[in-house]
């Protein structure tokens, strides 16, 4: 018998990774070219272009950093961060608690904003916090906390860093063409994604984008950047048109085929349509879970369409239910983490897993999990309702 | 026209990333798990025991860390080393003046010993070092500097450190497979490796590995690692059968896959057997090399059969033979890095690279490119020596 792996097949409905385009599997599985070939070369320009266009962004330095979304937030923080420089940190969820915990580990002294999990951030906290640390260099939010489907004002909250001359470092994994994101317009200094959420291709990348302002920053520094990997200076000489291609480590050759790939149907797609899906696939799923008698979590104008978070109706059993759905329907979703494990499931509708015919085998399959387990819930009309949403 | 990307052939001779056989290609197109899923939880924990073999130990923490080389090494160095912490750091190419600058970026006091370029790491000096540096907490050294093809005597200079009591840090991103490496017989502490050379899967994975005094020493630290995504701690709780599977960050599911297959591919082959197919297809190319009146740059006892650095002629252009063979052969073969730029070729025969028709058409290949360039060489004998090498 083998020892290669073969993988079952998911329909995945987590908090990421997502489905990923068959195209995207194909492009993955191309020859291998070296990290200075010409050609490679040519396909990492145009990588960056599309990349521009997804972030809506006219930044030079806009590139895929080679590690997962985790490595784009250290990439912004040890880069912009100098040891004793305050930064507000909003923390609404996991990912706050993250950059939290990066700016301490960078020398940084975090003035947190803390907001109810489920929430969006409190502009108006925000405000408060800059006018008590005048001092402070940047603030740092999640766009879109994957660890509660709350969706933040990123407009207003970058105006108000703006006014008082802060840098914005904004964590965009889970909103990048899902919801709309301007780097530009809302005038964003530094900011990273994941390639496995919305983008759908495979997990390990961190599309990242900084603003001239935040490579001055970059520039000026005192000390060297603490990690060499994630030396922004170092990287532009690699990924810089500008630059002579100076080797600083071997790219994620294929990976970076997938996400080109991944790009590339987004372009073709149109990045406003991407939205627009992923709005109106939230719209048809929530019918089918309030049709059921179930509800979201989040309040409405603060819901992330592509991350929906459903309340677990009293006395079901939530590792049960996922277990069902994986075992017998091989559909994954996810766990609530933190303050809200055990009370929410995440199902995500992203990228190439936000499509009508995922959300009725979804609202089907759970449906008659919460049947085994013996909930009491509406049936036979959930599909039948998003389908309705769907067609409004 | 479509802006999808399709890479041209190539035949990958340089210094990685390597070709890639069919069966990891296909591995890395297979669908998207969740990085939680039990299944995918089977697969790392196998992924870890096909490691282990590979590295030639028992140690626990044996895994894939989620970026390139350079990840592993800076895990390595931050997770070891301390503000103010002395590291005798081995300098006979790039590679160990990088761990220099992860040693300071880390805030350890490197020590530099230093090696002539395309030179072993002499021991004596090590030792010279170690005595005058009594307090010096570990030794790092490359043990196959990819920028000059020397091979150091690993297994001397872990015992020497040892003997002092020192931890060891050695960089086998160009050794594994390819030679061997003994990390429980040679008592290395920490040791990482890449995923693109060898062992001939995408680059961006760095297979790495710790001995329980390691970790240790990372158990007992004083402060935090500075890396948040690097903090060995962190990724023992997702990585660690014993623990329960903490999310840290979503793994790289495709090239893990990838990495997967190819270490399969390597246990069907057998270890010893791929370490003889190595040395085996080196000799070849030097048979052919020399037999056109050419000659490899690094000492015979000190040279890596993988990767084989050979001197450029003199009035030869380097770039322009690079050229020919790229744009009119189709094949990659690397240029001299730092001190040896404009002086050497860099000829990997690496993981599914060595392969004997592939060292039969380089010769081919780089004959036809010198006679295109005026270079005075013996000619229509280096295929016929190389085969006669190998028949032996």
């Amino acid at each position: 018998m083998s020892r290669s792996f073969v993988p079952p097949e998911r329909m995945l409905l987590g908090p990421g990774p997502s489905d990923i385009h068959p195209r995207v599997l194909a492009a993955m599985a191309r020859p291998t070219l070296g990290h200075l070939d010409p050609a490679f070369v040519a396909m990492m320009d145009d990588l960056k272009e599309l990349l521009r266009g997804a972030f809506r962004t006219r930044n030079a330095m806009t590139l895929p950093l080679s590690g997962p979304g985790s490595a784009g937030m250290e990439a912004c923080v040890v880069n912009l961060v100098e040891l004793g420089d305050e930064v507000i940190v909003c923390e609404n969820g996991v990912f706050g608690g993250r950059l939290r915990e990066n700016v301490e580990r960078a020398g940084g002294v975090a003035i947190p904003v803390r907001d109810e999990w489920g929430r969006a951030v409190d502009p108006g906290k925000v405000e408060e916090a800059l006018a008590a640390h005048p001092k402070a260099k940047a603030v740092a939010f999640v766009h879109a906390e994957t660890s509660t489907g709350a969706l933040s004002d990123a407009r207003t909250l970058c105006e108000i860093a703006r006014r008082r001359g802060c840098l914005t470092i904004v964590d965009t994994v889970t909103s990048l063409a899902g919801v709309p994101v301007e780097v530009d317009a809302w005038g964003i200094d530094a900011t990273y994604s994941g390639s496995q959420k919305c983008l759908s291709c495979t997990p390990g990348l961190s599309p990242a984008s900084f603003s001239d302002r935040a490579l001055e920053v970059v520039r000026a520094r005192k000390r060297k950047v603490q990690s060499w990997l994630l030396d922004l200076s170092l990287l532009a000489a690699y990924w810089d048109e500008g630059h002579k291609r100076t080797y600083h480590h071997t790219a994620p050759i294929h990976p970076l085929y997938g996400l080109h790939e991944a790009l590339v149907l987004l372009e073709e797609e149109g990045l406003e349509a991407s939205w627009a899906r992923h709005r109106r696939h939230h719209l048809a799923l929530r019918a089918g879970i309030e049709a059921m008698g179930l509800s979201l979590a989040v309040p409405e104008n603060e819901r992330l369409p592509e991350l929906n978070v459903v309340r677990i109706p009293e006395g079901v059993d939530d590792a049960a239910v996922r277990k069902i759905l994986l075992e017998e329907h091989a559909i994954e979703i996810g766990a609530g983490l933190g303050a809200l494990a055990g009370k929410v499931w995440r199902v995500g509708l992203m990228g190439h897993s936000s499509r009508a015919h995922k959300v009725y085998r979804f609202l089907g399959a759970l449906e008659a999990s919460l049947a085994c387990v013996g909930a009491r819930i509406e049936r036979g009309v959930a599909v039948e309702e998003a389908r309705r949403a769907l067609s409004e």
